[in-house]
């Protein structure tokens, strides 16, 4: 998942990337909040960060993350009329699921928290993270005990790393000897976003699997039952 | 603890707890924070959420404890006047106590935030909580060290454990180890909060226990000795 | 040191800390912040927590710590008039020193945020210390850290603990093992800050120490160098 | 990197890291924000604490590092006009690298959070940095993977620590230890910033390395790509 506005600075790593083999998911243009912008402007930058994709991977997107993960009540809208097949921005569940709407529905392939580099590695005073910056050894455990339980559950693990925080050299080294770990410890499928989803669509068509579905958005007022305070209150 | 909103989402859940053989205690409707209502309110609250127990156990609540173990000046109040026999919001002691008003008493059974899931895996823009999220090692450390000096001197072990938080697949693999430690130490009694007030008021009954009582609130205004500054200051 | 208020209300507790040999710092009356007090202010509050601690301990106060270490700029002048013999407010260094202004002086006995439970085990939404409670393990690794290094290099460990932090079984039990360990590795001297202000007085009187001493207040206005800034710029 | 008004103040302490054989570094005058003041300002400042040094060490300042890392859009100007042959207060890379703008350019030396005391120690209100201190053990395990992943894959490594944190027995103590180790360790080459900048210079000169250049400042106006949604949007 790449801000376009980094694709078209750093071409040559998105080429790399893709040369590997890997996945590019829509991450927006340059990590813009969805849910404090209205409808038009998320779709716009859609849309801007979408053709950026296409030129430089030949491609339109399959899947999409927002930035800190804020999805808008507008968010499944756009993800459905673009066909898109899968977010990857909300914590819902271990498992994929899917998301719907009275237009709708797309699968979602959540993440966590305990999964992102940040709360891990970053300290920042412009962010407002000030937090005591953990080894590598600590925050693998919490990486590896994630994997240790997705395995002997049958269950999914996504990692959320960024560049500036995970790709310090001893950082990156930490990763690659927990990558090792996995490929050694077996039964594991190495997968992109992608092919899980394509897989997922699979277990449906063939009825191996039935997803649980959350309708959103799970409010467009206040929660209705607090509304009834105030008729109560009246009368 | 359940707030009421969620059970009446999720009814299945509900029976499951329930045929379990656990308790289901009062936690508001959705952990509406009782120290900044007024007492009306609170008691709105109580009474709604009260009902939504009654009709889906087939009993009134035993226990209660506030959303975010905030107590107001009011919830004594309430919890005499509706005969709950237990609160379970505040950190007051390691053992069992009572807390009593002019209008009468009820036991509290502690917790404390080393027994809470939150400090350890809390990660939130929202609730504004950026800490780094431990793992479960790190974690389940407090938990058990609380537990070893509970089994030593024979004390209270009350956990504070969130589905979202605890309920990961690597949360809830610890926990069943650490619950496995439990049993496998040995003259420990495994009982839900009401078991735990019957035990109390049983002890009461027989005199072998006489409960050391906090009389609440505080104080209703600025500490009343801090008032005589400005008495000598004036003179 | 105990706040003068707690010990009027838990006079059981003062006569359990006397008959056991301790002594009782001046704490202020109820966690003055001093810092943010008129100089008539936080002498009035330090009159009347000195009267507490007469009438209950039979002798003046020896020594001072304010409450959260906010030393004001009338702090020193107090301590002087008063004859208080040693602060234990500050952290200026890892052993002794002393604090003087045009007055006089008075020895400063430092402790250090490390050696204080609050970093390791307080959390508060009240306080917005949202920090996640370490175990015992952890917090015992670090007071131990600097015991180990005290003991190496002769000098001096201060711990700054909290009924409501420090005094949970686990933790209590943690220091007791702490202790333990302390007494085991020998060449100790547990004393309290009365015997070690006496100690001081001993080693200057005899010639054998002379302590750094610290002229304060650092700055009456700001820094001095810094007005030069817009006199220079005002040409 | 001193402070100049440190050195003012402890002048044997500059002349004890002299005699050392350490270099000092331009580190402004009182920790001072750059990216707050006016260029004038940052200017003033800047040559205020540079006639400091050249007074008490004999020779104009080498290298340059901002407080909390603060560069601001002026301070590459004022480090090419007064010749500073190194900055050291950024994280872009794992090694060094050149920055630059219109007028010339000058080396980058890149420290990390990571190898900065301040995440792992620091306790203060003033700051707003409620963390929990870390034990040596905790600190110096991220220190000691940063040097290990360093040293295996032939990188950079540099320190910043402060008096008031790392100067504590235990920490100095533990620092030892880990100099200890990366001696024993073999194959590093201890060196002040200065003798880095002049190997770098010379690996340039010889044609034996092309510095990653990054051209400053990233963008003097909001980012232009954001700008064209404004024009778009008012077709």
């Amino acid at each position: 998942f790449l801000p376009a506005w980094c694709m078209e600075r750093y071409p040559r790593a998105v080429k790399k990337i893709l040369d590997d083999g890997h996945e590019i998911g829509h991450h927006h243009y340059l990590h813009e909040h969805a849910n404090t912008m209205s409808a038009e402007e998320e779709r716009y930058w859609f849309q801007r960060s979408k053709e950026v994709i296409i030129s430089m991977t030949g491609q339109p997107p399959r899947g999409y993350r927002l930035a800190t993960y804020r999805f808008s009540r507008n968010t499944l809208d756009i993800l459905i009329d673009e066909g898109i097949r899968y977010d990857a921005s909300l914590m819902g569940d271990d498992v994929p699921y899917a998301i719907a709407n009275t237009r709708g529905r797309t699968y979602e392939i959540p993440s966590h928290y305990g999964l992102d580099d940040w709360p891990h590695y970053q300290f920042s005073r412009d962010f407002n993270t000030l937090m005591p910056i953990k080894s590598t050894r600590q925050a693998c455990e919490v990486f590896q005990e994630e994997f240790d339980a997705a395995w002997e559950f049958g269950g999914l693990w996504v990692s959320v790393w960024h560049p500036f925080l995970s790709g310090r050299l001893a950082r990156a080294s930490a990763i690659r000897k927990l990558i090792s770990y996995m490929h050694d410890k077996g039964s594991v499928w190495f997968a992109t976003l992608e092919e899980i989803a394509d897989y997922l669509a699979e277990l449906e068509r063939t009825g191996q699997w039935h997803p649980r579905i959350d309708q959103l958005p799970y409010y467009l007022d206040p929660i209705p039952e607090l509304g009834e305070v105030e008729a109560e209150n009246a009368t």
